[in-house]
């Protein structure tokens, strides 16, 4: 894929992405992962001074299924719709490793701006979380999944009511 | 056009769409539209639980005029600007029909979530409705068409500031 | 470049601009602009009367990156985050000059929706500014530069708290 195309096709995951998130479908969610993937949502606090705590950290696709079997079977909170609106993906600084060596696999990163909605039962819809992906997507076959998302979000005072992920 | 060309046009198709109403070019709006279109302004749960009920429903292009008449000249309300963000298309459920038929008009289906923001004069920028648009687009010639919008939003607290299209 | 390209392109820049404003990378933010560039963040009602008032003007790549060194060593304002969500470009009008006259820069148009949040510490996130970015853009080898960019946001209770570019 050329660059054009690679970015194009990260709009379209990221698209992907929130429709599955939105509609409800989880198990859509987790396969958008690599096997090994991380997945993190942080304040960019602690994000920026590089410092580990997170909200939710899933490390490997088996932490993702169990998140998801959390929520939908496990806790308990009131039921609310979210909708993301993620921004093109800013690829400028993107670095296409092991390009010389055809039998490793082609890994990039990026970045792009997301705000989640979250509208709760009767109740107008409000910002849940304004905030960056940072990306590092792996080439898989003519797709591209992710083997890391941190979404880093801008305020403190989100992770209480923070249930589904960002 | 190719896969890739048809994700860009949608999302040329929705920066047009956006512009014609915050620009108040509601003339525009409607020759997005097929002269068969429908388009629904309609609260999630109604749409989910596949209730008929639309807070705005317009069949053909004539009843979209009509639409645009009240607002230019019936409908009494305080001025407003609002403001869209529509995001990249979620294509990959995208099915292109009559494929194999060259005489029949090709039509695809697509969604994309938007927010639309509200302000009264004065007032602080507030949102009006995040949502999902559920589409069908058809070609015409170069171009695409919308022969159904649905415009499917989040909270059922919007319906009594819907003046101008979502 | 094509007209998809083009398309993808500005997208592209757009990207980068949000991502050199929210990440703090204000020299980064200079450099998207040509050395005679107009920027401009305008309250709609003024913008669309053709009033002149302006609550940010800087006309030049100096004014640029005087505004820079106020936000950096002069200005006093509380710690923020702001997160800019920039709309696909509506290229429809796009007018491309001197398309014969193979020794002139070729300069464009275009419009894209923005929001801007802001994210104050300890504090939720809140809604900036929505609005329109009016540009013009100037063919720069492979890229493009802002000629001008006019930032036209809707509410007129902004400028009290605007410290970085919308």
């Amino acid at each position: 894929m050329s660059g054009f195309d690679l970015f194009v096709e990260i709009q379209k995951r990221n698209a992907a992405y929130a429709a599955a998130i939105n509609s409800g479908d989880l198990a859509a969610w987790v396969e958008m992962f690599t096997d090994d993937a991380l997945y993190l949502a942080q304040p960019r606090e602690n994000a920026d001074r590089g410092l580990p705590l997170a909200t939710i950290r899933c490390e490997g696709k088996g932490m993702l299924r169990d998140r998801v079997l959390a929520i939908q079977k496990t806790m308990v909170f009131t039921p609310r719709y979210t909708r993301h609106i993620i921004s093109a993906p800013n690829v400028s600084y993107a670095r296409i490793e092991s390009e010389m060596v055809n039998t490793a696999p082609q890994v990039l990163s990026s970045s792009s701006n997301f705000v989640v909605f979250q509208t709760l039962h009767m109740q107008p819809t409000q910002i849940l979380a304004t905030g960056e992906y940072r990306d590092v997507w792996q080439r898989n076959g003519d797709g591209l999944l992710l083997k890391e998302r941190r979404a880093v979000f801008d305020t403190e005072l989100v992770p209480n009511s923070l249930i589904y992920p960002l």
